[in-house]
């Protein structure tokens, strides 16, 4: 079944989204994107990926050319149009198409805005149930990895390496430290039970489930430390996991071959999803309920 | 007047060259380029394009979907199609439109090619007679920049920065060190009359331009050093300049505001830019020669 799809202000099908080949999205990665989950037909987390997203533009001084109440409006909108229960919407803004310069483009080009779906059952997942193993690869992104730009080659290029070397997915290591996964956020539980998040600077995404998760773990009276990890505390855990807006939190059991605890989900891994899932649904933004200002 | 482009196949009227909004170049940064300089109709130092491209496919494990005479033909064939006598040739090859995905896609999905060309008239260049000022700007690109990726955004904020600073372009630091131009190879000439280069490594880009102003200067009797430089001795240092496949060579007479030897473009900058073009003009590939064997 063919999706509908928002480009630039136009709803299409999926075959028709196409954007010029000189917009700079497509020339020179110069766009930013954010994904939101949606379930039940509502969106989880929705303000803090609204926040991120108007973050990353103001960093690169990219416009979005919507209020909150349109952009709102617009996750709501492509929901519907899809009848999507379940899954992910992606939203893309790029500089728009201009003449090739590396100087930016004059202003009032307008940007281009697009937005998809890909329906998932997000709740469904033997990743969750099973856990992932991770194979540590080198990060060799830019330095501005707090901005979500769609230079996501090396992301790619790594999680090709870990499943060549016949893991799941990649976690990322750069000076000695781990960053963060190919796409989401990592996290390990150490031997005396401190959940260790790496703390936020440019080295890594502001992950919105990650700030969930810190919020959840401190709730349910965990000792949290915001510092990096390194590989070898990594293998030491008693649990590790990852976190990211569709995969929500996902136990990791395997790094570089090696067992993480005892090979199964651990107990706080676990009861962090569950926690995600039930207060996220809570808070999910249902198309019937008022909008909220933002 | 609108060009005629190449895309995947068709030649286009410009305003046609659309995309697939789901192709791995906007969506991921997941695509290469190469820019061939053309000077009365012919191709300036193809072979090292054509072979650079090749290079970037194979890292990236793309596959170029021409074979050597036809990569050249087409090549031939757009500068004839639009009549251009100067300016350049760009060409990108991406991995093609696929469900979004890190994963790279299926074997067998069709990748992108687009060309197009930009008129300019490469001999005549206020900035190879006055030279330029550039502003040094921390490099924060990803760790593979000895391929020609799109992923170009941090080059295009490095070049705002050093406009926003009253510059003309940017010099990229790392460590210390400078690694290269926005867009163009960095070379000084110190008070010995040393040219220092960089040596090439995954911190910068193999410049074709770069190779030949080596060689050139070889012939020249000049003393070659291929070394990384700090901007201390950039900023001692008797002559500066930059290389790159349509500027040829640009004398740098100011580096974040201090004068460069006498602020005028030095000697052996000269020299290098008229014997650039003199040799690139005899072994142009124009049009009517026969296509020479890879």
């Amino acid at each position: 079944m063919s999706r509908t799809i928002y480009l630039d202000g136009q709803w299409l099908p999926e075959a028709e989204a196409k954007v010029s080949a000189f917009d700079r999205g497509f020339l020179m990665g110069d766009a930013i994107y954010e994904v939101t989950c949606v379930l039940d037909g509502a969106l989880l987390d929705y303000p803090g990926h609204a926040a991120r997203l108007r973050r990353s533009a103001a960093e690169l001084q990219l416009t979005l050319p919507l209020d909150d109440d349109e952009l709102l409006a617009l996750h709501h909108e492509i929901v519907a149009r899809n009848n999507m229960s379940s899954g992910m919407i992606y939203l893309q803004l790029s500089r728009g198409a201009a003449e090739r310069d590396f100087a930016f483009p004059p202003e009032g080009t307008p940007p281009t805005l697009f937005l998809f779906t890909q329906e998932k059952d997000v709740l469904v997942n033997p990743a969750a149930d099973k856990g992932i193993s991770v194979a540590l690869v080198p990060d060799l992104r830019w330095g501005r990895r707090d901005i979500k730009t769609v230079q996501l080659l090396y992301p790619s290029m790594a999680k090709m390496e870990a499943k060549s070397r016949g893991a799941d997915d990649a976690w990322l290591v750069e000076d000695g430290f781990v960053t963060e996964g190919s796409a989401a956020t990592a996290h390990i539980v150490n031997a005396d039970g401190v959940l260790v998040t790496r703390d936020l600077s440019a080295a890594l995404l502001p992950g919105v489930t990650r700030a969930a998760i810190l919020e959840l773990a401190a709730e349910h009276g965990v000792t949290i430390e915001e510092r990096a990890f390194t590989p070898d505390e990594a293998r030491a855990a008693r649990e590790a996991f990852i976190t990211s807006a569709t995969n929500f939190v996902v136990p990791v059991v395997k790094i570089d071959g090696e067992t993480i605890g005892n090979g199964i989900p651990g107990d706080l891994t676990r009861a962090m999803r569950a926690a995600y899932i039930e207060t996220r649904r809570t808070t999910a933004l249902a198309p019937t309920k008022p909008v909220a200002t933002a």
